[in-house]
C-alpha cells in the first residue's frame, strides 16, 4: 500500500540518508529519445546496459522502459536486472526518481518533487516533461513505499547530504528563477531541512562549467563519508572551470558542517576537456523545443558524477590519459568499496553521467 | 532477482497452491478495448474498480494499466491498490497472468504458459495477442519470482486445482485442437502433473454454455476445499446448461481425488438466462478480427466465477432474482470467509467475470 501523505518529512522524524549508506537497490530509466541521443539512442542503450549490469554486481537493479521498447531492452539487460515498464521523457532517474528518507526505525518513504525539465519552459531542455513528473511516484508505488509530494521544483542530481544533517547545493542551480522563482534563499533552505532532515546547507557558487542542468551539484562535489568531500578539479587556469572550482574549494574550506566539522576536500582530477565531434552530433535528430546539440560544444565530464553502490563505486571512463589517475583516487577515497569503471563517453553525450541515470532506493528495516 | 528456469515446478518440488490458500496479493489488468468493452470500457472500468476495492480489503491489489490509460485508471482506483505499468491485449489476468506453485520451504514462482487469445487464429477472440503472452513474465519480474515458461497453451481459467494433488479441467478446452493440437490427452494430463504438481487429473465434458473462452473450467466448477467441489446448476430442463451441468454432477460423483477421496459436490443456482442487450451492444466498436457481439446473445453468467481472497469471497452481482440465494450458499460454502458482492453485469459482457479477471499470488516464506 502506498500513501499519500500529508506531513513533511523532518516533522514525522524522517531524514535522507548519504548515498553510501545501504541501499536496497537502485532504479534507472532507459535512454530512447533520437533527439537527445544518437543514432535512435542505441549507443546510449548499451552503455546503460553496462552501467545497469555492473551495479547489478553490487545490489538489484531495476530499470523502468516504455512499452514500446521493453521487448529490445529486456533482450539487451542481464537477466537479473528487473525491467518494468515506464513511460518517461527522457533518461535521468536521479533527477526524476524519488529523493527517499528513513527513520529510526528503518521506515522508508519517498519524496517526489516538483520536475520542470532543469527549467521549465525558461531553459527547460524539452517539452513536455509531464511522463518525467510521474515517475517518482510509480517508482515508490511499485516499491510499495508512502510519499510526500514536496512543493517545489527539485531535481536529486542538485542535491548531496552527508547522512548526518549537512545538505551541499549551490547557488547555481537552486537559486535560479526557473525553478522556484517565488522562493528567497531562506526559504530554499527551509524546504530542505523539512523535504531533507538536514541541519546545515553548504552552499557553493557555480555547478560544472556547461553542465545543461544549470549547475547540479553531483557534477561538482559529493560527500565521500560525513566530512569529507570530493571535488571536480583543474589545474589549468584557463579552462573555464578553474574559477568556479577554485571558489567552491574555498567555500569547503570555510565551512563546517551540521556537526561542526571542518571539512576534508579531496580533488579528483578532470578529463579532457571533451567536446561533441562532428560525427556524434549528426547521429542525433533535431526537434524543436528540445535542446540542440552543436558539433564542437564543449561536454560536462566529470569523474565525480559516479554512483556509490553497496560495497562499490560505479565511475564512468571518460578519458584514457586520466581514468586511470581518477580510478586510483577513487579506490583511496573508498578503501572498503571495490571501483569499476564504464565506458561514460555516450552518456555523457546526453548531458549526464552515471550518477545522472541512478537513484538508489535506501535499505530499511521493512 | 528473477531467472528463467529450466526444470519443471513437479520436479523441482513444487506445486500449485489451491486459491483458499494464503494470497500475498491479487493482480489484475484494466480493461481499455472498445472492441470489446462497451463506452470505450468506461462501464467496465468502474466495474473493474469496485472489485479491485473489495478485494483489497483482504489483500493486496496491483492493476497492470498501459501507459496511455495510467492516470485516469490511477485516479478510478482506491489509493491503497498499487498502479503498474503494463500493457496487453485485454484485460483477462487470470488467463495471461503466472500460474504460480510454491514448495515446502515456501519459495513462490510462476509458471507462464504460452497464450493464444483462446483458440489463435482458429477461433481465437482477438489478433494480435503478443502483449498478453508477455504479462505472466512482467508480473514475475515485478514480483521478483522466479518463472518457467511451459511449452504448451494454457489459460489460468481452463484449470483448478484443490492443493492436495488433485486438478480439474474440462475436455471442451483443453482438449480443443485450437489449443495444443499436437497434444493428446495423456500428454496433457501429463503437463499439468509437472507444471503443477499434481498426480490425479478430473475431466469434466463441456463448461458453460456459450463460454467464448471454449469452456473454462473456472465458469462451470471450483474447488471450495479439499474434497468438496460447486458447480454451476440449473434445474431447467431446456436451458441449454442443463444436460453439461449433468454430465458434470456425475463425473464429480464418480471421480476420485489424488487422496482416494469421494467428493462432495455442492450446487449453486444460476443467474438469468441473461443475454446481451440491444443498448449494450450499440456501446461495442466492431473490429475485424475481434470477436463480434451481436445484440440478444446469451452472457456465460455464472456465479461459480468468484474470487477467494484472504478471508473473504468476492463474487459477482448478476440477476436480483438470485443473487441473494448465491450469496447464501456461498456462505455456507464459506463460513470462515466474509462474502462481497459487487456488481458483475459489466464484466460479464466482456465475456467473463471476477475469477476470470484476478490472478493471485500465493504468500511464500521469501
Amino acid at each position: 500500500m502506498t500513501r499519500l501523505l500529508t506531513g513533511a518529512p523532518a516533522t514525522d522524524g524522517f531524514r535522507m540518508p548519504a548515498e553510501y549508506e545501504p541501499h536496497a537497490g537502485c532504479w534507472m530509466l532507459w535512454p530512447e529519445r533520437a533527439d537527445n541521443w544518437r543514432e535512435a539512442a542505441r549507443p546510449a542503450q548499451l552503455a546503460f546496459a553496462r552501467v545497469a549490469a555492473a551495479i547489478a554486481q553490487f545490489e538489484p537493479v531495476t530499470v523502468g522502459v516504455s512499452t514500446a521498447h521493453y521487448s529490445s531492452a529486456r533482450a539487451l539487460l542481464p537477466g537479473g536486472v528487473r525491467v518494468v515498464e515506464m513511460a518517461h521523457d527522457d533518461a535521468w532517474m536521479r533527477d526524476v526518481g524519488p529523493t527517499c528518507v528513513i527513520d529510526s526505525a528503518g521506515v522508508v518513504r519517498g519524496v517526489d518533487w516538483r520536475f520542470n525539465a532543469w527549467g521549465g519552459l525558461d531553459g527547460g531542455l524539452y517539452f513536455p516533461w509531464d511522463q518525467d513528473d510521474l515517475v517518482a511516484s510509480k517508482v515508490l508505488e511499485i516499491e510499495r513505499l508512502d510519499r510526500y509530494r514536496a512543493p517545489l521544483v527539485m531535481e536529486g542530481g542538485a542535491l548531496h547530504v552527508d547522512g548526518q544533517g549537512t545538505a551541499l547545493v549551490t547557488e547555481q542551480c537552486l537559486l535560479n528563477p526557473n525553478r522556484n522563482p517565488h522562493l528567497a534563499r531562506a526559504d530554499i533552505e527551509d524546504a530542505l531541512r523539512v523535504y531533507l532532515g538536514v541541519r546545515t546547507v553548504i552552499w557553493l557558487g557555480l555547478g560544472l562549467y556547461n553542465d545543461e542542468t544549470g549547475g547540479h551539484i553531483d557534477d561538482l562535489a559529493c560527500f565521500v563519508r560525513p566530512g569529507e568531500v570530493c571535488l571536480t578539479w583543474t589545474t589549468n587556469r584557463r579552462d573555464p572551470q578553474y574559477a568556479s572550482s577554485q571558489d567552491a574549494w574555498e567555500r569547503l574550506n570555510d565551512a563546517r558542517d551540521a556537526r561542526g566539522r571542518r571539512l576534508r576536500v579531496a580533488r579528483l582530477p578532470s578529463p579532457g576537456p571533451m567536446h561533441l565531434s562532428r560525427r556524434e552530433a549528426a547521429g542525433i535528430v533535431p526537434r524543436p523545443g528540445t535542446k540542440a546539440r552543436p558539433p564542437g560544444e564543449r561536454l560536462a565530464a566529470t569523474y565525480v558524477n559516479f554512483y556509490i553502490a553497496n560495497g562499490g563505486i560505479v565511475m564512468p571512463l571518460l578519458d584514457p590519459r586520466t581514468d586511470r589517475l581518477a580510478a586510483q583516487r577513487l579506490k583511496l577515497l573508498f578503501p572498503g568499496r571495490r571501483v569499476v569503471g564504464v565506458p561514460g563517453r555516450e552518456i555523457l553525450l546526453g548531458g549526464g553521467n552515471i550518477h545522472c541515470i541512478t537513484q538508489q532506493i535506501p535499505r530499511g528495516l521493512r
